[in-house]
């Protein structure tokens, strides 16, 4: 086939779809978004009494607000989860891609930070006119947000006693989608798998440098105190040593592989090299977002602390801002290990360059 | 009657209240939000094609979660202006609400703003994919925002040419509620009724001084540019000759009557008296609000100026970024004459203090 | 003195203030901000050796812009201790200046959160590549924010154990101005001393009734489950009875006085009444105010946990991030009183008005 | 030479780094920051007075804060100019660590408009207390923001008449660094030499393949206005005619190369393409610093007009917020044809795809 050929059918094929946008429907602005479904969904429970509560169409927008924004988030997780499935080794494209979509989701967490400077605006005071009201609605309740947290990676195991059976409270209205969070591979999974895939790891030339690297640190150092070179060895056998690591694993200090654990460190290490850089980003991005939910908790856990004090139990039959206050605990966070990475890196001025790829 | 019956009276009516309290309907978290609507009112044009424009969804989401903040924008703008319709002089209370709700309002602009770093994660080549689209849907249209607009006080008048008769674009769509953003007195209008109504300002005593202090201020001036001085005494002329005044009200550039202006000039100037601080951060917060306006419109611009270029006609069929940018000249400006006030300040070290209320 | 005269004399004070005003020093620009200073101290220590660590520079102005802002934070908290110290109660206009000078704390605290992004555009691999040189200095030795802790009224005795010494770091370098931060009434103190001189309060009517509107409260309790009416009869004895008050006190739980968080509960509960709204919103704002420093201290631990892990030392000899994370508890909060008032207010349908004020 | 000696040999010269780290000054967290410098660099003008005007303060400290922040952008643009000399094409290290940099110069624009934020808690009222002291001193007088301008590629005959002769006010202030802004190539040269060498643009099969979809687009539209459709025509025609192109260039409404755009318009084309992601993301980035920057200018505006009024001048001698509002037109904006680029794009379905790379 000719080259002018190929161009032929390629431009027939162009055509086609030319034709088929010029049928397109034509939707105002309010079909477009359902504005009458969404401007009719604001129903204060308080204007059924004889005094309104004003306030309370500012903590359901809010909400809606929220809600919404964590639709997006799951969509845009959803696509990272494809891209992650396919091999990314190489492929600048999809990895420009999934940046652009981790780097949204962290924009939307920060963005959903910002919100609570608008809740914010409302006193405890003026929330204990209509908290009456919500007397069995929580945020406890948010299905959105439950299937936010399985997409990351969360267990049952890694939750507080008191939320491990969540679901309880969604009636039997759990989707097939929110199952499907539990049952498909979450970001979590697929990150680890993709670290296990890393070309370079595929024999174990570069961790046995790494590893001869760690020795000379240990062996060099300068380090007086006795108790610090301890701990400094135990992290390095934690590393190497696989029973090591899959104790840390059982009592849920580590949530990735082995393997996908020496991939992270063999990224960071040579993240100047040739094709490291993108997949250094992405690890980037996955602390960025990990953080970012973890500030979302926190600020979340201080709102309602200052909505309801910490005494008080929280709507929906939750134990309030000390439930909150427990999931700011590491266990929650889902890329622990990445973020814990700094403790396990040999300093740069021993790991010898990337020569085996070069050789 | 005794005091002990009346406070027995009023628990009677308690009592009432928290019986009712009682028999609230109990709701769950997704019933109270209505989120079956909320969240199933994103249907992606393009995804009647055979190649889905993920962008789209975030586009969708963002514009929601506009047109939401915009009916709590609403929401609060029609409770600052029932209190300003009644007198808030004296009102602590009522004062300290309003400066919540606009405080709220300006809060709510912020958080809008941030909007705009998440949707310009997506590129205009992004933008591109499915901008076809949307061809006859455009924010232009957004009922709400042009209520918002109304709200505040923005004349058919002041607006350009172009969106004279934006109206056209509803299609008979628009509500009662709209026509009553028309018809009834808006933010502006019940803000001068307001000033004008400021207790001083009942007689000329305090006015006549303030002229004085003027006069002194130009006489003394050791200003030796002539344009300069000349300029200065331009400025008082025209706000303290009523025809001069009338003038530029009738070229659009003021909108403030002339008593009302008095009124906040005299805010100003006596702002460290008794009585006088919460009426001066009234006026503060509806300068930021419509500094955060101002703020919001420019962002707009430069988004869609972004995603579209500024050769480009927009979509709805407006001329594109060209009319936003005309949207930013001061006659778009409700409390202009707030902003402009400092040029017509006379020095504090001029005027006299508020003897004429301790006399 | 007649009234002319009286102007005239004033009129005069102005004149000698005009002239003054005539012969202050013209400075320019870089003058003024003394930009010579400023802008040549910014050494990277990293640039002595053979490979420039470029991202120290960021890290060396964050911290600047951070020390700067903690400079202005606590010239804004002196001006609030002045104006607590003056009595607010019916004095609008400095209560407004107070209001003012906290809602830009807030601010202010907001911004350095904010810096936090800008940091974190740096990986912990950039950061590994010149922590090395920073072996001996750490934002532990801050002064400044050691400073602010201290007005805000956090006592040695609030300090987790290896932070109880944290002046030795200063090696004598500590200033009379971080003494009088130890010695001088802090905010805490003065703003317990001005709720406890609340008018209303001076003698016991007030309180009698909320007692018995909590006393019926319990009484009247449809709450079935025992143990949560149980708790909620001692919180109300927390409230009422001072020995079971000082005992929260001294296990560290409570930080007001008993007379303060009296008068705490009263202007939440009439804070709608006239004189209270105000007062009320300088609680708000300390609210505010407390979260902020709350959700810096989040922001500071988690970033600093990216950078360099968890199971790593920090620089300047303290246990890194592990030491952050450990001043998150309530013993660091300042206000925690005021935010966990919500779990000790009797809910408002049974609270007689404040008829003692009319009678 | 065998592998283990090249190893070997690596590892002597890495000792020799490691002894070197170990002799570095030992220095504390305020000598590291030259805190004495930095914090004693704040004197109020109004404190020479009898009344201290205290806002003067957050003045100082705010500009200061600005200015600590140009010098960063400043250090940032620097390390981008010095990649941008060095081939990026093909090098995903470098292209990202370019990318890192302009995020972050976004990022801190972002918190430079944030700034506004804690200014504007400042009213205009407060600011007219002390503005009296600055009569020589001006923002316009800032050299590190006209640095940043020049650096940007801001040509003086861009600039508005009054601002054209800017550096007078620097009073031969001007440092050799300053001089090298106006005479080093800045970041529009340099981005335009580094689009102009993009290796496909080498031969003009490309360009000559977008030349035809062109031709097809116009030839097939189903535009029925005339007008419409003439704009279209022309905008073709300045993007293939390069008389044309040269008169925009000639009045200012250009600024790229007719090469640049062309390279330009390819990257966006083909942004899918293997080694075009990364590329594509830098041009995106442009686009968001310029925005920013222009955000900024806005910002900064809008704040002038509200602290003096826009009858005013400044001080420093320029004519106050009237200035600042010109300086929002396209001719301050550097990057303009990538923003102007949507309007130029021939759709996708009409472009051929990278079949010539690849043949």
């Amino acid at each position: 086939m000719s080259y002018m050929n190929g161009i032929d059918r390629i431009n027939d094929q162009q055509k086609n779809r030319r034709c088929k946008q010029i049928n397109i429907l034509s939707k105002g602005y309010a079909d477009y978004l359902q504005l009458d479904k969404l401007l009719s969904s604001q129903t204060m429970l308080s204007s059924q009494n004889d005094r309104v509560s004003y306030d309370e169409h500012l903590f359901i927008i809010t909400h809606q607000a929220y809600e919404l924004w964590f639709k997006q988030i799951l969509f845009e997780m959803d696509i990272v989860c494809k891209l992650l499935v396919a091999n990314l080794w190489n492929n600048e494209t999809e990895m420009c891609n999934a940046l652009k979509r981790l780097g949204r989701i962290s924009s939307i967490f920060k963005l959903l930070l910002e919100h609570f400077s608008i809740l914010e605006t409302m006193s405890s005071s003026d929330f204990a006119e209509f908290r009456g009201y919500l007397k069995h609605a929580s945020g406890f309740q948010s299905l959105q947000f439950r299937m936010i947290e399985n997409k990351f990676g969360l267990k049952k195991e890694n939750r507080v006693d008191c939320c491990k059976s969540y679901t309880d409270c969604f009636n039997g209205k759990k989707s097939e989608e929110f199952e499907r969070t539990l049952t498909e591979p979450n970001l979590l999974t697929l990150v680890c798998r993709w670290l296990e895939s890393m070309p370079v790891l595929q024999d174990n030339t570069i961790w046995d440098q790494y590893r001869r690297a760690a020795d000379l640190w240990l062996e060099e150092s300068t380090e007086t105190d006795i108790s610090c070179l301890e701990k400094r060895r135990d992290l390095m056998d934690s590393l190497f040593k696989c029973d090591q690591h899959k104790r840390l694993v059982d009592q849920g200090n580590r949530k990735f592989t082995h393997q996908a654990l020496k991939g992270a460190i063999i990224l960071r290490t040579y993240r100047h090299e040739k094709g490291y850089a993108l997949a250094n980003r992405i690890l980037d991005s996955l602390v960025d977002i990990d953080t970012m939910l973890s500030k979302w908790r926190f600020c979340h856990f201080v709102m309602v602390h200052k909505m309801i004090g910490s005494h008080n139990s929280g709507t929906g039959g939750t134990i309030g801002s000390e439930y909150l206050r427990s999931t700011l605990s590491d266990s929650y966070r889902t890329f622990i290990d990445l973020i814990n990475l700094p403790a396990l890196m040999v300093p740069a001025t021993y790991v010898p360059p990337l020569i085996s790829q070069i050789l």
